[in-house]
């Protein structure tokens, strides 16, 4: 198997899976028991809890655990609407979100919120300009991901982060695309939350983290005990909790030797497309994108039906978090793409066990495919 | 180390640890990607999903996968709570359930609904009659746990579930601490909700189930894409959800054998505690009780200075999730138990890797710890 959908899930690093091992078993302790067996774990989860804040450029009191990116979207969207509902009841965010910031907003605007979606140009960038001309009074969050799942867009944060603090209202991103892929310093972009999702840099899948600026209050969505300094109840997931820091601790040590493979192997992908199939649309910034993402399209043909005849290349069509279908994406359509080209999309995405010859025989299957199914049609 | 406090967590089960290691390695699928690594970790999941509903009588289709039993308490509290508002805004729970039940009360209370809490008697049991008379039309869902963490207490969940299914009245359970313990058949016991914790029952923390009986609609908790049927947003926990799927399958085939287990060296231990110390005080009531919990007080001495003196042992005063502190707990208190014997309470949990050597050895260390105390006071 080629696995190009690193942006879909990524395998567990082999440092990350041997350093849980001892979690798995000996060291099985509730953090919130005071013999040693337990206070062990909750050094563990302190010490997951530093090297996450240090891939962020954050605090360590700054980073909560948590299931995972949709609970800190939701925990972020429905506690910061309930906690600032005195100030006002409107929400930004914009249209090419994932379903977990565009759901939690479609509830809220049922319970009688006011939420802003803003558009996205067509290379599916947001203009800071939109964003501050929508804010009003009555906003207390701005919600903008870091980078699209689905082309690697990277949005102009630092920009609204800037007009977000001068206007006094908070701004979140969902960075779960970016982190460990681009740098995602907090103060650099300007954000007061910052989601994290681990399965997307090398950690398991059911672990996340929630990055939240030192002062910010928010009404937990995890009431009960006071564990996470009474933020977020539930005992630790401590095994997983190790392995998001040692996931951020890898990325933080490897990001300029991954940034140049991933760039590379991408850019050679797209190249070889490009050369074999000179109609090939690239959707997505030229530059201002993910160094892992190629999304590109085969005009006129199906993107799943391309990839339903090369079993063993693992891709997506639309964002492989939510399931089959061949509809135009959300975040296509928003961008102004033609059904035509749409349909034909295929996204590529390259990770750190990717190598030159897969991405050249990932390639040579994909316009033998597309030839083929040319001739068909 | 003298390990007597699996109330708290149990270690990972060797069969559970083994049968996760795959998905640690190569069977990195995300369940939504439609090529044969995602589908494989589908249906791996379901598997799982089947594996926990068995051993609730269940059908696979009513059981949710999520983080723990703070989330699954959090979600039907609130989740039903807001469904039903149109209906009434009264719940009905008790008072010695755990902070994840209690504090989503109270969060409610301050939203404009109305809770009562039921009180319990000497030996921490509600009356189901207690229960009856707290209903009213405006009853949305009533929730008691199915055994207490500190006691052991077994609620009397049958004759509650009769009445409110002829009430048309929801009702759910915290089984967290009684899966895997005791038998946990949802129609015997007749809730519509059950809450399971995995890290109770040999599986990891931060996995955790929600059984809803066909038919029942609550909120989500957490929006977005339609992972668990749209009910529970998130890449699922693939490894966790079948460490949980193992775990459950071992519960069940080995729920006598663990039973009589458990009951041989709990029963050994309060002999052996009782013989050396006449004044010993079981707190909990004799039989209506966990087969593996033994919390029993030392009248006039603290359970914290006793522990504090034996670190070769594990074992809790209060309830081990809540941090340290000499406060009578909430527990204990609601049972009538005085100051001068609750203080001295220390609970001893067995597990299956417990031998009868190291619940003697346990016996006889916590004997001369308190006699030692004794002779000091």
């Amino acid at each position: 198997m080629i696995y190009l959908d690193h942006n879909a899930t990524t395998p567990i690093a082999p440092e990350v899976a041997a350093g849980i091992q001892i979690f798995l078993q000996e060291e099985f302790g509730n953090p919130s028991s005071d013999y040693p067996l337990g206070q062990r774990a909750k050094a563990a989860v302190q010490q997951s809890r530093s090297q996450v804040a240090a891939l962020l450029g954050a605090q360590p009191e700054e980073i909560v655990f948590l299931s995972g990116a949709s609970e800190a979207n939701n925990w972020v969207l429905k506690g910061v609407a309930h906690h600032l509902q005195q100030k006002g009841r409107h929400l930004i965010t914009t249209v090419i979100e994932h379903p977990a910031v565009l759901n939690p907003c479609l509830f809220l605007m049922e319970e009688g919120w006011e939420v802003d979606f803003i558009k996205v140009d067509s290379q599916g960038r947001v203009d800071p300009d939109d964003v501050r001309r929508a804010c009003k009074p009555q906003t207390v969050l701005i919600s903008i991901m870091h980078a699209n799942n689905e082309t690697g867009a990277i949005q102009p944060l630092a920009e609204v982060g800037r007009f977000a603090r001068e206007y006094g209202i908070l701004f979140h991103t969902d960075a779960a695309q970016s982190v460990g892929k681009i740098p995602t310093i907090v103060d650099e972009l300007g954000v007061d939350f910052l989601t994290v999702a681990g399965h997307k840099f090398y950690a398991p899948k059911g672990i996340g983290a929630l990055y939240i600026r030192r002062g910010v209050v928010l009404t937990p969505l995890l009431h009960g005990a006071s564990q996470e300094g009474g933020r977020r109840a539930g005992t630790e997931n401590v095994i997983f909790a190790n392995a998001l820091g040692l996931a951020c601790e890898l990325a933080r040590n490897r990001q300029p030797q991954d940034r140049e493979h991933f760039l590379f192997l991408r850019d050679r992908l797209h190249r070889r497309l490009q050369e074999g199939y000179p109609d090939l649309v690239l959707n997505g910034p030229e530059t201002a994108r993910l160094p892992n993402t190629l999304n590109v399209s085969f005009p006129g043909l199906s993107g799943a039906d391309i990839l339903a005849g090369i079993p063993e290349l693992a891709a997506s069509t639309g964002a492989a978090c939510h399931g089959p279908g061949v509809r135009l994406s959300h975040v296509l359509a928003s961008m102004g793409v033609s059904r035509e080209v749409g349909k034909g999309a295929v996204r590529l995405s390259v990770g750190r066990s990717t190598t030159a010859a897969e991405v050249d025989q990932a390639a040579a299957l994909l316009l033998q495919r597309v030839q083929a199914l040319s001739a068909v049609s």
